[in-house]
């Protein structure tokens, strides 16, 4: 569906929707378990929360299609992952609040290490500490090119971001990342007539950077991928006519957010940090976003156990939230992290909506085999959930006469 | 969803893929019968796996669309059929493996009867003999047309394949078929500018056949339809990256599978030289598509019994399937053959995909209703199922950062 048909229809009310995201809380089977971690969990809130909801299981971008968290995100909250792409570089700046212009185009970095024909051996440098890397970040923050300021800054471990602000730049440029060891960084090159100003300044940055980094083995060179400018794109509020609040505790999908327009409010990492803020800011808005990451975590380390532990623990937090009194409840995930895989993965994800007029299905338990026969079918678009919340929570006009 | 969305995400990998095709294996219940053909065979191999793997029907074009065999095949090779769509000239050239060049422009002809006016009395000739057939069709190989070669060659009864090769030669030809007594041939038109050259050449042929043709009552004329180039597709290979064997006793699912790219193995067309062809062609190939007809022509037929008979003999070799150790087994059919209708239709078709990851449903029998049930929903798209086989083979990258 094209976000314009819903900007049409969207209406003003007072009621409150919270989308709970358990990342990759979809798995598998794991080993000699027949059940997945969410089977597994002992989840009695979340359980009667699905007996009085509408439940299914959401297709993030498309079949067989395993999403990055951007992507995934990006539908759960209504955008076509497909149409709406963002590049590594604006994520890299999300990710550490770095705020882009739109004068900005930005690049995600590797410091990497090359030998001395100029060859790529360690595309990680190593994976030298944050500590060494934001040294050698202030140094190529030095570099001075022709009219544009350059800015780079540390990410985490061997990883930076790099933003070349000036006028009629572009993101169309190629990655210098050969992506693998055993070859030479790349010439940046304009992927369209638009970049070549930028490509040329990428070309310049590296041949200084090469030659700032030269002793300082193995973070002797740079490598740059994912030039973009920060897209603009329709806000939530505008679409969707919602004021949203993000509460999460990590970085990136802090960024995400703000790029489609939400309010990020000050949390820590935990749940109770999380959840208290979600009461804190209760007030203020329509929609809430709240994002638990360590079920993706554990699912990604391969520690079932811990994966279960953490369904189990959110599950405590449900009853908190229901007694705020939202008009809406979305619990699901943004993709799927079987243990059994140590990776996203393509699976569809749980989901449950609950609203005091959602038509409850017959599905009493929230785990992905008991989803499978809920209202809200298999395999629904994730693109599709934000909408039946706004329909749940009265935001949306009839349509046609 | 776009090829060009997997061609980029398509990862090498060692996996490999079984799709097995039940040509028509979707019924329903027949006469005093309250099961379908799939419900009423003993399958023990085919229900155990069923339990092992996630379960659904699909949906071959669109809702209420029966489907060709060559639309259905098309969308499980993962082309959307609507857009990729073959003229039945290529699909009768295929079927006799005669070769097209990218000079070649084919129909498929019918041998008729015209009374004394001219008028067509039998669009089949009182279906003679394919061998006084192939004697027609000599004759007409003699026609001679400025600047083209014409090729004609005999297929079956009264069918036959007529290819016109040269230069600046185009398919967008009306055809000379009124598909109905009572009315004269057609002349053969232009349907866009390209087309007006091969309309020239397409007449001059009719009018010739029908001097050569006026002493051999009842096949005295020829009847032209399907005008058609060979599609310049891109390759199954291209697209998704793997290496792909047809194994098909009958000729069309050999020309479809060779349009794609895929490798045609020499077969016989009794499950058991099939079933041989696909251990002997194991170690070199990706994917392998192994076909079985006789599901559909007893369904065609109305033979409800040698419906189910067929299903049971093909159970029979799910083991020896699984012993070659696939990494991904997907059973389905191409679209429905009711014995009740004797036709193709438009209902949706079993199908059951096992990986070691596939997140097994609960749906423990592989029949129409159990399927209703299954983790793939009761209409997915034909389309998505190759897809799906990719990515539990592991062969298609993250979609995003």
């Amino acid at each position: 569906m094209e976000l314009n048909v819903y900007e049409q229809l969207k209406k003003t009310n007072t009621t409150k929707i919270v989308m709970l995201v358990m990342d990759g809380i979809g798995g598998l089977p794991f080993q000699s378990e027949k059940s997945t971690a969410l089977e597994r969990a002992r989840t009695p809130n979340l359980d009667r929360l699905a007996a009085e909801a509408i439940c299914g299981l959401h297709e993030p971008v498309g079949p067989g299609i395993t999403p990055g968290s951007g992507p995934a995100h990006l539908a759960l909250f209504g955008y076509d992952p497909l149409r709406y792409q963002v590049g590594r570089g604006v994520l890299a700046a999300s990710g550490i609040n770095f705020d882009l212009t739109s004068d900005d185009v930005a690049a995600r970095g590797n410091f990497c290490t090359v030998d001395e024909k100029g060859i790529v051996t360690d595309r990680r440098a190593g994976r030298i500490s944050t500590e060494k890397n934001a040294q050698l970040c202030e140094l190529l923050g030095d570099i001075e090119l022709p009219g544009v300021e350059v800015h780079v800054r540390p990410v985490k471990e061997h990883r930076f971001l790099l933003v070349l602000r000036g006028k009629d730049l572009c993101g169309a440029v190629s990655d210098t990342d050969p992506q693998e060891t055993g070859a030479r960084p790349l010439e940046a090159e304009a992927t369209e007539p638009c970049g070549r100003k930028s490509a040329g300044l990428v070309n310049e940055f590296c041949r200084r950077a090469r030659e700032i980094l030269k002793d300082h083995h193995p973070a002797n060179m740079a490598l740059l991928r994912g030039f973009a400018k920060c897209p603009q794109w329709p806000s939530m509020s505008r679409v969707f006519g919602i004021r949203g609040a993000a509460i999460a505790g990590y970085p990136m999908y802090r960024g995400l957010a703000k790029l489609l327009g939400m309010e990020v409010r000050e949390t820590g990492s935990s749940l109770e940090e999380e959840f208290a803020t979600l009461s804190s800011s209760w007030s203020d808005y329509d929609f809430f976003y709240v994002h638990v990451k360590k079920t993706d975590s554990a699912g990604e380390d391969g520690n079932f156990a811990h994966k279960v532990d953490v369904i189990e623990q959110t599950d405590r937090y449900i009853p908190g939230i229901r007694e705020l009194n939202p008009d809406v409840l979305l619990v699901t995930g943004d993709h799927s992290t079987p243990a059994a895989m140590k990776y996203h993965s393509w699976h569809p994800v749980p989901v449950l909506l609950w609203s005091r007029c959602c038509r409850p299905d017959a599905v009493a338990v929230f785990s992905e085999k008991a989803c499978v026969n809920g209202g809200l079918g298999p395999r629904i678009s994730a693109t599709a959930l934000l909408p039946l919340a706004l329909a749940n929570a009265e935001r949306l006009e009839k349509f046609g006469a």
